[in-house]
């Protein structure tokens, strides 16, 4: 059965654009372009259409989650610093109710006190950490499994 | 004795762009249109003058509330997300020093914890949550009776 | 439209009927008797059927509560000390189930710690803080609002 | 081996004389009166002769227990609301120190924060939750044996 | 009316076969194998078929709860030690869903904090501690109680 | 110079009517009529006019402290278990602001966690405990200096 | 390029052996022997060989994940209930030092507080929550990708 | 009955040496030289013999208090900011377990939160707060009275 | 030996363009442009060539850091409000990795709680506080010494 | 004097196996089967019988532990990750009653803070830790000197 | 204008005697003695007339500065290990009432949970930390600045 | 192979002046005379030269330790109430670097929850409580062996 093509909207956090510049030992050697080219070769081949964003602005985030609403049919997230405080995000996407999963690079359950609390998690479908930008491929494979159910 | 003209301006916070919409069962049916419609149907009958202005940008809202200074004569603000982390919200209201009521449509007090504490309340005159969009119009109306107190 | 006739019971918690008498820097300059005439008036105007109870002990208020079950048709209660401990009260009124209306004359969210957290407010419809006696009027609208919506 | 008749009295906490009213999806259907009626017939099993009170005033509460003293040879209580914070009933129940059985009708341990502490269960025998009116039979049943090893 | 005859299974949790042989004046003088003989006394007068178990063994209490579905109508279980951090034996027994009674030797409301806390208790229908071996009588007749309701 | 005879107020808390017939150990041999007998003794000596009343009523309690003033010139409390928790009767203290002394019978600061805290100290002009009924005495004379002061 | 056969063990907590039959509205309807079927599946496609273990017993999972030093390339694990207080289970991973991935079926960040913490992340790769079955699925992906990198 | 002679140490801990000179809204006008002449004048009138310390430095306080063992019936002890964290002071008290009261001038309970806790309180018979100089005369009547009834 | 020139950044934080308008018993009386002008003043005397920004966007805020990067020796940050919650400014300033002092007018631990914690302060190399204007003087000249240091 | 010979059991906790094979930074290079060797040389130079068990299942360590009654007259253990959460174990060591000490090779309080916690170490005679293995060695050695003291 | 000249007390606390010699990587190379030189030439430049003390006695730092009111117009403070628990020292400089400057060698806000609490901030003028020996001659000129604004 | 000869501190802290004369049910019967001459014995057959001192007064301590350095190749310390608080104490052992060993008599672990936590134990290389003089002993023995390591 040929499976039915979908939009996904992945959206990149603050400081995400620094990647691959800095902290190598913490975030790998990998530049935000090149996560998103893994990522459009991953979705091309799930036939997902893949549109990527990144921002430092909450608010750029927020209004980017909000017209997603329609025009996509699931959301990859990567909050970076906002996981820890925007309510303003995690309220964003349960208005929006899109499937969502969120991704982090690094292991958060081993860094800092303050990096182990995601208020955006209790909103989202799964949650993948730790697993450097393979979390994000892995975060289309899942979207794309749960898209598909969605459709039977 | 004829009560003096004032202007006030209503702020909505984050997400409040999205009222009707969606959750209708926690946020009400009106979008925020129609509030805005019952908004300014009261400050016509109170001889208010009202601008309204919603933003999911935190640094809109701190540019508004302080550009509102000299303009205007109080403040209604829901602040929503940032009600619980926006200490710069708070520092702007503290800064113009302007008469302000906040409003909640839902009763935050029987919600999650983190939406049980307003880091916006201790500088406003007086909170009013839990009323709908029923408590924008009495936010106006202790508005219009505070400006008029501070004529007499 | 005319609308239908309504009783409300508004309950005053321990030490109001001291108002007027002491602390006018913390609860304004009028008496308890001023703010029933006050409230009479704005009842009279909403056709409301009004009455108004003080008391300094917990059991009787929560006897109150539970006899304004079948009397009246909602309840504006300012549990003044009792918010922050009397779990009786917040049991009784969940007991009635009547749509009811927290008030407090101050801003309850910049005086001391204890007086931050209400043990009433996840029971009622809503709260108004910190708008003197002119949150007891705003709260009666706010009733009158919610039983008319009721009607229809 | 013929049991020697005692005296037992039930205390029941506030706004329990509402069970059967309202909320029967948490407390039951059965009315106090029921429930009087359920432990009667239960004492009269046992050759207890039991009183049973009911009041919504903490100050009466204690009254009552002081006053058990020498009048009766245990006590089973279900303090309600005043189980979380009521340190007078507490310091009551100790100065009297009679047999007492703590009773509740709802599992607490389930209920909200509050709840799942209670004040009175240190200075208590035992503590029966969650079992509902027959919960009472128990403690009466509990008292019953432990007043019997008392005797012999 | 002849009630059916039922099923109940009894788990003592950790060292709970040491009882009788050590610190008597926190758990009496009986022996595990004197309350397993009142307990069977106890059931034949309720028309229960019962079996004992005792283990030390978090794994076992677990493998023992899952064999209880379709082999027993209801469970008697004194967790001991696991009550207050088996997330596994909670588990278990939200798995197995069968009507469940929590017994506890001694009041453990006045012992040490961290026996204050149960896990187990929010997943069971009731809670009797303090109350001695008798307890374990209690909770049989309970019950025999819920399962007689839920026969009729 | 002759001093000016004084009227000062002496409030029992909830359960001190029990002093002297249970638990000596913690709270001495003194019957509550004893300890009245020796304040009026001291209250002579001191020129000051003593009524004593004891509640286990806190209603009774705030009502109490409200009607002292214009009737006294001080008040000694002993609020027992209202210590604690009774907000209620910390607001009359306030409200009526007569100069206050407040007396504990037992040392409260070696005794459980919740009695090391008090509700009512941040309102009174000090604070005596440990010294058994000998506290009552001194705060006697505490407050015969304290009114002394205020003639000068 | 041909990729390294490998071996990977996957372990099973608590509980994890009533999938599909209990609770499907949290857990799902498929059968642990379900997921073990389409984790062969996966592995297959993967070049990798697979072993599944579940067991309730604490020891026997510790022991399992020593045994697994020197013949498993890494670990899939679903601590289930253990992941949230076991030490030991944590103490055995870090001592064994092979590549592991945490899954875990719901997302345990929107379930109770006791939930949201797991002592195994900080010891892990990587963890998945939230996703289903088809975490166990992005978990064995995801490791293949680890022990490739670590090949090359 | 003539009362027996006693000898009395009075400890003034840090900082007490500058009253009178600083922060009189706080500690008053009276000098240590004052009060000190107020604690003699009342020893006479109580037959006590009493010497008086000041100590800034712990060690010595320390000291003091140990070789007041045998050469003093009693101890009145200001331990100032010395009371809040200096367990060797607590030790050294509970080691030569002479009747102690604690004195502070200052209500302490309406300070800072740290100056709240007493870590000395526990050891001590009684403390008095917030009664000015007058708080030492009274903790000297108090000690006479203490080490009357030891006589006795 | 002549020192070499340098090129640093100072950035103000939200509300930072209201100074000298409002408030001034807090922050004093000198605007912004007042500061600005000091920092030029200093600049040119230590020859460090200086620009300045002011925002109330913390996106802008993340964008401003990130493009220090290659254009600036050293930063100067009064985060203002941003000091207690904004994680995506520190991690901005931990990814640029430049050397940075902290600035804060006001002493932030003599005020409300919240103030007196800084995310930010963990990733820069020094913080100053409470020294009004002369503060960011201060950290000018700090910051000199450190880029010295650095050259030799 | 001649000493009289003592049996002494020796517990080693999960992961204690592993040993000398992993992570020697923190436990060293021994393995277990030398730590045993060495508490053997030392055991037969204090006149002790030893035995030692080393299990990584929390019901054996209980089982252990209550057949050493009898069978031992002191115990020396490692509780290891059991140290944190098992009071299962704790219960068992209460149980049994017999001199123990509890040893840790690192210094349990400078890593992290779920290990500077022992359930354990209330119910031992003393805890030894940050030793090494050498710490097993003194463990015996104070235990001898226990057993001494107890048979004179 | 002519700059006043003035009087300036630098105190060293406890440990800080060793610096130079000891732990570099945290503190630095300089001795005490290097640092002192460093503050006598930048006092010559400000016109200041400076004196140094360095002790391990809490005692002698309360004498200390108690003894420079009168003699001193100000103070810098690096108070060590006192910063997190003398409240003797902060009384002191609370009742000294000079403006006074407090001084860290490292930054404190990336240090141990404990350190990062300091008593003494909310009674001095500002805090100065992480900047090394050149935090020292910051806060030297930041009291000359303070002391000449002082003048005028 | 010969032992190399080694010199040790023993340090007493505040109040162990006392042990002997007062509360032996928790700190035996022994005096620290009787303690010093058990150390040396014991040093002797260790070939280790022991000085020991004992003091109430933290600066001394410190002064001690400082002063160790060089002299001394190991210390035993037993803080008494300094391990509670004295962050001096701790800075001055970090600062020595010497070997060093805690004692405290009694099981710290079974008293107040104040004395459970030393802020000590991070930096010492091991911690003895509980046995009592017999740890002092203990610590010699371990000191010896480290010290011996170190040699070769």
């Amino acid at each position: 059965m040929a499976i039915t093509p979908k939009k996904v909207l992945v959206i990149h956090g603050p400081n995400l654009n620094m990647l691959g510049q800095r902290e190598p030992e913490v975030y790998g050697f990998l530049t935000l372009e090149d996560i998103n080219a893994h990522l459009q070769e991953k979705a091309a081949a799930l036939r997902i259409s893949l549109d990527t964003v990144q921002t430092n602005h909450e608010g750029v985030m927020v209004d980017t989650i909000q017209n997603a609403r329609g025009r996509y049919d699931g959301i990859v997230i990567n909050p970076a610093a906002f996981t820890h405080y925007s309510i303003a995000v995690r309220d964003a996407l349960a208005a929006v109710a899109l499937p969502t999963v969120e991704v982090h690079l690094s292991n958060i359950y081993c860094r800092e006190d303050f990096r182990q609390h995601s208020v955006i998690a209790p909103v989202v479908k799964g949650q993948i950490s730790g697993l450097g930008y393979y979390g994000y491929l892995l975060a289309l494979d899942a979207l794309r499994s749960l898209l598909t159910e969605g459709d039977s």
